[in-house]
């Protein structure tokens, strides 16, 4: 309910049926809804006793205070409230609910736990506004400079920094994002799935083993802006031939190798019908299990593609090859893992809890670096995520969130 | 001089050397800078006795009268001030500043003509700004509406039409846009060739016979989106991986019928690195000399396309095709012709002069539908053109102008 009303009010978008509840969400890091849901998240956990501290990346910590003085670093729920730009209502959001109604039933039951527990939103894990996935978490965890993500220019406007929108929002926190100045004992995440593996194999509970490796790659065509009517196909260095050349390749190339690659965006200079562009941009998003395998996909599709630019193209096209953005291969914790198992065991039946890989990232894949993590999931109806009719079911929904917070408090009692 | 000084006032751009005429041009239809030199064109025209009329276009006709009470319709020198948004200095407005240069030295001689002479600045040649290419010389020609024309939308400003900018710019004139209440003589215009052929051939003249035929198309295609990690190939309707192909296939079933095939627009949706396109939309620009193998070039495109979006993305995705812009192949007319050879042969050696086919749409396509026409083509260095560093010698400019005026003249006594 809170999950719905939430959505209702911060950012609701892509209606696709009349009941209320059926649309889709553009919740972009730091545009007003993501500011106002905050607001909202502030007043709610206060109303449950946890205080708040904010980082220099705007990741909100809500501290609920444990009772054993030696156990001083909090165990959290952590997740985030960005979405895509035709995004879901479950995506981040769903994981932040649960972990909302875990403190409330935590308050209620005045529930007492040897250490703090902590419930984290971290800022803008989709890096759908700016270019860089699992965000915030990734600058506690050390692994990318706050700098370099307060320069991080929205893709959309291209006159705006994460810096400056954070600055705006008033969610530029005083204390340092880096997870020497907020340690974690460890970090639980529930997530849905966001593809078709529980719900195809009837599972209800998957206990994530880790996150895929993958790269964003900003590729630059350039070729020469020419007539389309009045230059022969010799007389061409036609960058969209090239870019669209090198996205068919890539797709062929990650599939060989049991892997995935995707263009997301894709930008044409000057963009006039009877002008071959000059200039194309685009992205390639590239994913494999290991990170040995994803190397090696890229490289191929790196010299596959200088060679399509060179040769394929008659005057030949020049590429530029810039990563953007990496992510190693990840594996959860074991000790997380039995804590999740034995919740799981309370609520499902033992064969609908399974062991899964994810493939996307998560602010649990960054965590990960700095503490003990492991995530939940929760299956995804139609294998559908980065969509408006992303769902997944409340009964599923209900069972995720009991397992998260049974998982954090047997991981205090440890 | 006048269109290096008059570029360098209305809308240079896109600077690629040091001197003052080393810019190309982005002076849209109807931008300031397009109104601009519209003000500075009736100026000048006032200046050597010219009256002008706006139709509801805002084509503009400058007409200097003539002697002879029998010979009432004007014979016109007609192109085009707009550019592409990466254009050059020359593609159009080479054909006004000559035909403003023949005004000029008509005026300056006390020229008598027996019937009255016109320069024509027809509006939106480039189907840049507002997506009709040719778009006031055709609805002058009957074979585009008005009213469609005044709702065509601006290509990077959904919200502004033709209609809006034509009523913003004062160029919204009171005569309807149509060959009936403007008819002509005959159509003279000097363009330069915008492909390599001239200069390969040391050409100087080019006599243009006609011009190749050409469709627009606006392609959707609609997929699903989808999360670009978590989501197996099998399971996507990748809207992207359809657009690739079918812009890659386009070119290759066009080369194999002696035609041209090029995109030179592409948007893609929602446009978020991890989320697969759900939709993308692109232009097809195909081109041949002839209708016929026009047709059949579109219609093996089409049917592959077809093809491609249901068998080759794993869920299929679907396509619109939707045909923007239609111009059939055009000849132009013989007297126009030989007037045009016979000024040719007093600046130039004969084997400069050549019979060649436009590869580009002009306004004398449409204005040979209604009245006698030809063009006279210049050669363009490499063949470069709708590129800032488009070029072509004074010497050929001033060669371009003299046949012009010549042809005109010649004409007028026939
Ligand atoms: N969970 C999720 O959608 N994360 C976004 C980062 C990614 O692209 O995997
Ligand atoms: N001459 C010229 O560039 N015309 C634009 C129309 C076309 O695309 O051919």
């Amino acid at each position: 309910k809170t999950l719905h009303e939430t959505c209702e009010k911060y950012g609701a978008a892509h209606r696709y049926g009349q009941r209320s509840d059926e649309t889709g969400m553009a919740r972009l890091t730091l545009n007003d809804d993501d500011i106002a849901v905050r607001k909202w998240l502030e007043k709610e956990m206060e109303k449950v006793g946890c205080t708040l501290k904010v980082d220099s990346m705007g990741n909100m910590f809500f501290i609920r205070p444990g009772s054993k003085a030696n156990k001083a670093l909090p165990v959290a729920m952590g997740s985030h409230l960005d979405t895509q730009p035709m995004g879901g209502r479950y995506d981040g959001i769903l994981g932040i609910m649960a972990a909302v109604e875990a403190m409330r039933t935590m308050h209620d039951h005045n529930v007492q736990t040897n250490g703090p527990i902590a419930l984290i939103n971290w800022t803008n894990e989709e890096g759908a506004r700016f270019s860089k996935s699992m965000c915030g978490s990734s600058v506690w965890s050390g692994q990318l400079s706050e700098e370099e993500a307060h320069s991080l220019i929205d893709v959309h406007d291209k006159k705006t920094t994460m810096g400056q929108e954070l600055e705006r929002s008033g969610y530029l926190g005083k204390m340092k994002a880096h997870h020497t100045a907020m340690p974690l004992a460890a970090h639980f995440e529930l997530h849905i799935e966001q593809g078709p593996i529980l719900e195809r194999a009837n599972g209800k509970v998957g206990v994530v083993q880790g996150g895929q490796a993958y790269k964003w790659i900003q590729v630059t065509i350039n070729g020469r802006e020419c007539h389309t009517g009045s230059t022969p196909f010799e007389d061409r260095a036609d960058a969209m031939q090239s870019a669209a050349k090198i996205i068919v390749m890539s797709k062929k190339y990650a599939r060989k190798q049991g892997g995935l690659a995707s263009t997301g965006l894709l930008s044409v200079f000057p963009s006039s019908v009877n002008t071959c562009p000059g200039k194309v941009t685009f992205t390639l998003d590239v994913r494999h299990k290991n990170d040995a395998s994803l190397e090696a996909i890229l490289f191929e599709i790196e010299r596959e593609a200088e060679r399509i630019c060179k040769e394929e193209s008659e005057r030949g096209t020049k590429m530029d090859w810039k990563i953007s953005f990496a992510s190693t291969a990840v594996k959860f914790n074991a000790n997380c893992h039995s804590a999740i198992q034995q919740a799981a065991e309370r609520y499902v039946k033992p064969e609908e809890i399974m062991p899964i890989i994810s493939g996307a990232g998560h602010d649990s894949c960054a965590a990960s670096i700095r503490c003990p993590t492991a995530m939940i999931f929760v299956p995804s109806k139609n294998g559908l995520s980065h969509h408006p009719e992303e769902y997944t079911s409340p009964e599923d929904c209900a069972i995720g969130a009991q397992v998260l917070m049974d998982s954090v408090l047997t991981y205090d009692q440890q």
